[in-house]
């Protein structure tokens, strides 16, 4: 007897041109295109098993262990019917195929990184569920026909089907079949840039981001001007600095676009906010930083960019990594040491500092804790089908147990 | 020997459609009406003196007991200049007017209100320098003219030179002959308007706002949809409202502008914010207080506006305002007994407090010193011309001295 199952990662994506709005909401249809940055595997990822086995008796679902309800009509229930409707597709060019399709599926998923990270899963955990079901149904579909199908889990989950560099297209056709995601650029082409995630404490539990973009959609008015005269000005913008490798049009655009999402959210009614106090500073820290380097005749070395969270992420080039680290740390002192997979600290660790002519009064060091974890990381590739050694999955079609 | 010298006292006020931009910075003329409303002198004033003599030697002018320098070209010297030159027009008329505007000025300006407030207190000083040099030259020019000259001191002066509900009409003519107050509603249309000034502490210092709105009229793609079409609606909106003693439709486009002017804040290149943890803390509790009037079919009950900085004015009707007191007390703590000048609360002060059904949960309590202090006012009457017992100028026509 057969056993049907594959195994894929996929990646965490953060944009740079954000997707706030959309205009359908079943089908995930925004009301901006945008464009991320595919983060590197290597440190964090959503891996997921799935197998189909006719002795299934429904569709089963566990997320880091605990089992999630398939609801009907549900995002998970939708992607899961559609990558079986394109399995259909297979078997019936090809008879010969098993009808997987008629199975049942059991589908487990891990994230590599806690929740308590603040990092949205939603991406890479419907980007890995999508993979995962490509390479068991042996789809002959590219990453763009799959994010139409993972676009309907979670939005920017169409992103994390690629590596690299990659816009998600918000379409015009009212079933959605143009709204897609294309590669930009591959890692290949600019692999330099990298990411520090600034994992920031939060007491106040925010407004979640499929309810605050429909808040800002019916009751911003400036987020109509946002769509149509600056999204798509910006769009273009960014595709050429990554084309062009130039970090300082990159970096500029990234953070005006980050600030100009939090400011249709503040202009929501009632208005909702993602940053706070920390959050703020490390935007200051960043200008000044930038600041510095401008005045000596440089470009910008550094961009911030906000999700629906306090977390700033933070893109720059390789080279200019340490100081950043280096800086955070000065304002905001570690618990723990610095985890250091690029290897830019000696055993001694970060020591906090910052660059000669920097204003140190932009602001206050905050206490231990502000900045509960540091993640550095860099742009990295699309999903990866794995080996079946790397199956979540064990011969009984349940979860492995985890030590 | 005649003594040709008056004394005016002017008042705070505190705009409900933002005043943010210039398009002439010299003139002071903005790129968008505003709206404000005046608040009570009896608790927040500018008083100010002024003396023509012809043995004065130069113009001065201490502030709080501070001799400041008028800088040539600058706002003051413009100010003290053109009321010389309204002046100047009633002697040529009348020959029998003495001729004040030949003469050099002293005045004396003080506020009652300790800068430590943080509020802004050149709008009720440009206000009552107008005013005092008005009375001292007998002019015959209306507020509305008179607004003309104190907008070139700053922009927002023009609207305290009314009581109640003021407009600043943004003009047309590049001379600025037309960018003046006018006055919406007096005080007493609508008297029963109190406001809450909660005064926030706040380590960082902010941009100032000169520099920080243009700034945003060079770099935020939204000020100009906000400059074009959001802000015409509002002022005809708000100004239906206040006409109608509407407070719910007075709060919503209140609460709504405050919001914008802080989004554009944002969507400035770098970001400039004002509005800190607190702030927002301050809004979230209006809000959820809000929420639980609507929820039991009322109407908002209260309205939050911030201007560039961390401080939060709340309007609300003279009967809700006893809720709002206990309920800001409740999340910030104050070192200091209410000041109590309506008589809300008994002998043994306030206690905090929130309204039934309102979710705590919303926000948690800060720690004394947050908000620094808490002011309790209304809405009040324009400039007052008062009598030589209140004079801040001596016989010798310098400052007295200050016990």
């Amino acid at each position: 007897m057969s056993i049907y199952q594959a195994t894929a990662s996929a990646p965490v994506n953060i944009a740079c041109i954000k997707y706030w709005g959309k205009r359908d909401t079943k089908l995930i249809l925004p009301t901006n295109s945008s464009l991320s940055v595919t983060l590197d595997q290597d440190h964090l990822r959503s891996t997921t098993t799935s197998r189909a086995d006719p002795s299934f008796e429904k569709d089963r679902l566990w997320l880091n262990g605990i089992e999630e309800e398939i609801k009907e009509g549900g995002r998970l229930a939708t992607c899961i019917r559609e990558m079986k409707r394109l399995r259909r597709e297979v078997e019936e060019k090809d008879a010969k195929e098993p009808k997987l399709s008629s199975y049942a599926v059991h589908i487990c998923s891990r994230n590599n990184f806690p929740t308590a990270a603040g990092l949205a899963s939603s991406a890479s955990g419907f980007a890995a569920l999508v993979a995962s079901l490509a390479a068991l149904y042996k789809l002959p579909a590219t990453p763009s026909q799959l994010s139409l199908i993972a676009r309907q889990g979670s939005g920017s989950a169409c992103r994390s089907l690629f590596g690299g560099y990659v816009a998600w297209e918000m379409g015009s056709s009212p079933d959605g079949s143009d709204s897609l995601a294309i590669e930009v650029a591959p890692q290949s082409h600019w692999p330099d840039i990298h990411a520090l995630i600034c994992v920031v404490s939060d007491d106040k539990k925010g407004t979640s981001s499929t309810s605050g973009m429909q808040r800002t959609v019916e009751t911003s008015p400036l987020l109509q001007h946002r769509i149509k005269e600056v999204v798509p000005a910006r769009m273009a913008a960014i595709q050429r600095a990554i084309l062009a490798r130039d970090f300082d049009a990159f970096a500029r655009i990234t953070m005006q676009d980050s600030n100009q999402f939090h400011a249709v959210c503040l202009d929501t009614d009632p208005p909702i906010f993602y940053m706070n106090d920390v959050s703020r500073t490390i935007i200051a820290l960043i200008t000044e930083y930038n600041r510095v380097s401008v005045a000596n005749g440089g470009t910008l070395k550094a961009a911030y960019t906000y999700d629906a969270g306090p977390n700033a992420v933070i893109y720059a080039p390789k080279e200019n990594m340490k100081e950043i680290v280096a800086m955070i740390v000065k304002y905001f002192p570690q618990a723990d040491a610095f985890k250091d997979p690029f290897q830019l600290f000696g055993a001694a660790g970060v020591e906090g500092s910052v660059v000669e002519g920097f204003n140190a009064a932009v602001a206050k060091p905050f206490d231990v804790g502000a900045v509960k974890n540091l993640i550095h990381t860099r742009v990295g590739d699309g999903p990866r089908v794995l080996g079946a050694e790397e199956a979540l999955l064990g011969a009984n079609g349940l979860p492995k147990t985890v030590a």
